[in-house]
Parts: structure tokens; sequence; C-alpha cells
């Protein structure tokens, strides 16, 4: 079944844009050179407009400060945070390629336990080219690589899989922990290295963790709102989570797979557990209703493109998330407004008309 | 979290069986002798009883044959699979312990990564000993190893798991294929060793192999009956897949936890595809009826007990599976006599009165 899986992996260099949101200068490029220089990448600025980020020379690269958001989005850039990485989503709205690789400027090329560098990169398009087998766990995980196979009593009419939407990658040294965790372990690091790729199955939610992540923009793109984080909103460091938990449920509607496990990056600096706490704290109550939230959601027969999903699940968090904090209505004001936004830059191809009348001028 | 998980690990040698179902000497026990020594064996002899089976010197063991086994059972016998290694359940139904591993006779040590020989039989205990997180992925694996937590935007509330009732292990070397894909690719090796333990989500299916299993027996252990295979049924080789479904759907309905993973053994010898072709083809077909089946299971809130949901599910075969092949009543049949046996050779501890009014004598 693992058909293709010798054959070397194209390098998609004219379809996918790697995302970078970022605060400071960029010198974490040049670790990454070998294996970012081929593709254009996109910087989302974080933070003051005036200062100056610095990219290494040779890369191929647009970068977007808050002017520019608030320029090309209109009123719509409130659907965008400020002082916050998850700004970085407004990077997916304005790359015209296919697929979407983001990683985070703490993040360095880790060795395999050969002492070998990953090539992150080449693993998620590995990941994001071989199908997903969300409707029953195979335990010798990923049936597509080279070596491994579905096991016995694995149905063969599931063996095809599904297109994978999204590849969530993971981290040596400083594991992602939340503030208490942090707190009370401030000295663990992850060295444990598992050679494995799984696809999360159908009706499991998972934490995604946006440091280290691909997906497919053509098949769930809309999804990967970050919410409304940083500057003048009560919560923080639940962007990625927040994106994860409404594509997982949208994946799972629209019958797409997520993965995760490789590839592995370094990540070099545990960020500090006490700004962090104060980022988190309203997520971690939060989070208890959340979770049920997402577990129940249920999205209609209609709902049959990722923007339809996204909007029909806005309505939901509006329904039954406002009454936990007044945030949740704002943030489901915002998810209707990112799908606009998203739909106006990205109207469908070739002028066709959409359910809502023709593509606006 | 990972309280205690850098405390030695009990031996349990008082409270473990393992049960090794075979129809040859038992030699390969000579490689696990510093592993197994301390524990009880229970061998149950599958095919003809005339035969001696020998057994290496300095093991504690007991040995059953078919004519013990229709002494014992009587009638009830007939559930009890013959010339088929489905037989191992009748060794889970007879021990006293707490915990059973069950190994096949062609698994050897494994080494891992360093070199270093897997104490597989410590392991499992590792796994049954700490909880499972059946409601929400954690990316890092099992957040109680050394080493390992919950990451970040994993609810609170559910990092104290539940109950690990099934701990499954895998192989290296011969991989655990069924006869169409042992065809295709006789020369596959599973080399890949994977250093991660993870729980089987609530909801999910999956395809449980018997060669390297260990389990609950007071919380799980009247559901892992291996069927009606071999000798006289139009079926084989879906012994502990038909257990392991069963198993996962009550584990599901209970809130009680099935893990997989480490460790791994040396699986030796490749079976013959072309017997086993035979034997699986009817499974290759009946189990794209039966994973519906079993994805759709629903167990009444009053089926508290494992033998309560098992006697339910046998039901729900005969109504619902009925119909895919006259095979399936028989199994439901046996599904009920198993219970009863079990009962019958486990009368409630105390002998406190049960549902059905006081213990028969």
């Amino acid at each position: 079944m693992a058909s293709g899986s010798h054959a070397p992996v194209p390098l998609l260099k004219d379809e996918l844009d790697i995302v970078i949101p970022t605060i400071r200068n960029l010198d974490f490029l040049e670790m990454w050179r070998p294996f970012f220089q081929p593709y254009h990448l996109i910087i989302v600025q974080d933070g003051d407009p005036s200062k100056t980020i610095r990219v290494p020379e040779g890369f191929d690269y647009e970068l977007y400060n808050r002017n520019d958001i608030n320029r090309m989005l209109g009123p719509k850039a409130s659907c965008i945070s400020f002082k916050d990485s998850a700004c970085r989503c407004f990077g997916y709205m304005v790359s015209k390629k296919k697929y979407i690789y983001t990683i985070d400027d703490d993040c360095f090329v880790a060795k395999d336990p050969s002492g070998k560098d990953i090539n992150a990169l080449e693993q998620h398009i590995k990941n994001l080219l071989s199908p997903s087998t969300p409707f029953f766990f195979n335990t010798l995980y990923d049936p597509y690589r080279v070596g491994a196979d579905f096991v016995r009593g694995y149905p063969f009419s599931l063996r095809e899989g599904v297109p994978t939407a999204v590849s969530h990658g993971l981290w040596l040294n400083i594991p992602d922990y939340d503030a208490p965790t942090q707190l009370v372990k401030p000295l663990e690091r992850n060295t444990r290295y598992v050679d494995a790729i799984l696809t999360i199955p159908k009706g499991t939610l998972f934490p995604m963790c946006g440091m280290n992540l691909a997906f497919d923009r053509e098949l769930i793109g809309p999804a990967m709102y970050f919410g409304l984080m940083g500057d003048g909103q009560p919560i923080g460091r639940y962007d990625d989570m927040w994106a994860g938990w409404c594509t997982k449920v949208i994946t799972d509607h629209l019958g797409l797979g997520v993965k995760t496990g490789l590839p592995y990056i370094w990540h070099s600096k545990a960020s500090n557990p006490f700004v962090n706490l104060k980022k988190e704290y309203n997520g971690i109550f939060w989070q208890e209703e959340l979770i049920p939230f997402f577990q129940s959601v249920s999205l209609p027969k209609e709902a049959t493109t990722v923007q339809k999903c996204y909007l029909e699940l806005a309505k939901q968090v509006r329904a039954k998330l406002g009454k936990v904090d007044g945030y949740f209505n704002k943030l489901a004001d915002s998810m209707v407004t990112w799908i606009e936004a998203w739909d106006e830059l990205n109207p469908p191809k070739g002028g066709a008309p959409t359910a809502n009348g023709p593509p606006k001028k």
C-alpha cells in the first residue's frame, strides 16, 4: 500500500509558502537556509510596525506589518490579533499557494538519532502528500511509510485513506507545556525521538501547536484562524489550540485527515512561565468548557465547504460559549469577519459565482 | 503528573499469570527465563491431547489440554476453540490472578536500539499500572512516562486519566500482516523501533493482536473471549481481532483505557500465507460488516459490568450480524456460554449474591 513512498519527495517550491510571525531579526533562518531558501517566505511582523525586521540575504520574502494589515483589510483587520503570534494567520490568508508551513523564530534544525539534520519541511510534505486513516487505528502507525503497512484486521475498504489536510510536527528540547507545567517542571526537556507519524482518529480532539505546522490551504485554510489573542484580549497562547479544535471538527466533518508526529524541530527557548500564566489563566478555565463544546459540535450536512462549516461553528460558538464569557461573542464576530476577509482575498477560482452571487469587485 | 514513574516497577509475581497457547515444546521459554521464571505459566495445549509438550526445567506451570477443558467445562467446553490458538482464552478463565500476559511461542526477546534485551513483561506492567487518556489526544504520547507530560491545551480535568485495562505490545521483525499483505510483501520486516506508548482514543477501534498482550483480568477479563475459530469453524486468525473489538467497545463504555506501543517482542517466523488465506478469507469479507457494527454499537446504561456489557453485545451480534452469516448466531451462543463458564469458574468474591441471585454451588 506504501505506493510511491520510495519515490523522491517533490519539493513543491512553487506550491508552498513558509509563514513566520516575528518581532525580531530573523537570524534563525541561517540555520534553515539549506531547506528553506527555495521557498517564498511570508513574514508577519507582530507589534510595533516602525521597527525594522532584518531578514538574512538570499531569501525570497514578503513582509507585512500592522499598517499593511490595516491597509489591506480595512475594518476587517479587527479579526487579526495584535501583539501576539496569532497574527500569523494573516499570512495564510494572503498566500496564493496550495500549502503552508509555519514555524516559530525560536525553532532550529533538530537532529535525528543518527545525528543527521532533519529537513522538517520535507517530512511535512511527505505527510501532506500521503493519505490519512482517521476511521480505524493502525498499530504500526502510518501505513504509508516505507517498511510499514496496514496490519491484520484492518478493513480493506479503508486502506485507501483520505486526503491529509494537516501535518502537526513536534519539538525536541523545550516541550510545549502550559505555564503551570513549566512552573512545576522548569528543567524538563523532551529528549525522546519517537519515529512515528499517525493519524489522529476521527472524533478525537488534540492540542495543535503552531510552532511546527503544515497544512493544505485549499483543503482547510479558512479554518486556520488563530483567533483573537494578545493586545486588548483577555487571553493569549490559545491561538493555535483554537485553530486546532475548529480544524479537527471540520476535517472530521469533511472526511479529511490530521497527522501528528514527525518531523521534529529543535525548540530552543522556554518562554517565561509567569508571563505565560498571565496570558493563559482564562484559557485554563475556559478550555474545560471548550473541550466538551467541541466534542459535541455537530455540523449540518449542508456544510459542504470549509467556509460553510466555519460560519456554522461561529454561530454555535456564539450560542453556546457566549454565556461562558462575553469574549466568545466577540470571537464569533471575528470568525465571521475572518471568513469574509478570506473570501475577499481568495475569490473563487475562475470568477465562478459563489453561493452568495457573483464575486464582489 | 508522571508521579511514581521513577519508582521501581513492581514485579507483581503473585498477581500475574502468563498464558501460552501451543502445539509444540516450549523451548522458546529458555530465552525468556530471566524475565518469566518468577511467574506462574498457564499453558493451553492446542490440538492432539495425547502429545506431550515439553516445558523447560524450573518453570512453574499448569498445563491444560483438550481433555482437561472438556472435563472442567463439560458441555460449555464448546465455547473454547479447538486447533486454533484462540484456545488461549481458556487460560484467562482458569487464572486466579489480577493480570494476564499472553505471548505466542514464536516470539522471542527483542533488543532496544541500544542493544539491550527488552523485558516486555516489565513494560506491560508499567503500562497497566499507569492511567490511560482516552478522552483527548496527547501529542507527546503517554504523559505518564518519565520525561513526558501533558502538553499545553490539555484540559486539566482530564489529566488524572482512567484505569488501564489493556496493554497491547508490538513486534519487531515479522509484522502482523494478513495473508494478502504477506503474499504481496513476503520480505517486509518491521525494523522501526517506535519509542512510544499511547492510548487508543475513545470511539476508535483497532486491530488487537494476541501475540504480545497484557490485560487486567479484574477490569476486562470476561471480554477477552477469543471466539470460535479453527476446527469446524469457517474462520481463523480473527480470534484476537474479535476480542479486541469487543473489548474496545466495552472499555469505552465503562470508561477504561487501552494502550498500544511498547513493548516490542521479536516475532521470529512468518506463518504460511496460503494457509492463512484459507483461514482468513471469510474474515476479510466479514470484517467489512463487523467494523461498522462495532463502530455503531451502543451499550445501555444498565450495563455496568463487563459481563452485562458482553451479554448485551452477544444479543446485538445475533440481531445484527446473524444475517451476515449463520456463523454469527453460533458465535453469539458461544459468547453467552463463555460468560456462564467464566462466572462458574470465577464466582463473585466473598460469595456475595449476584444480580441473578446467590452464587450457584
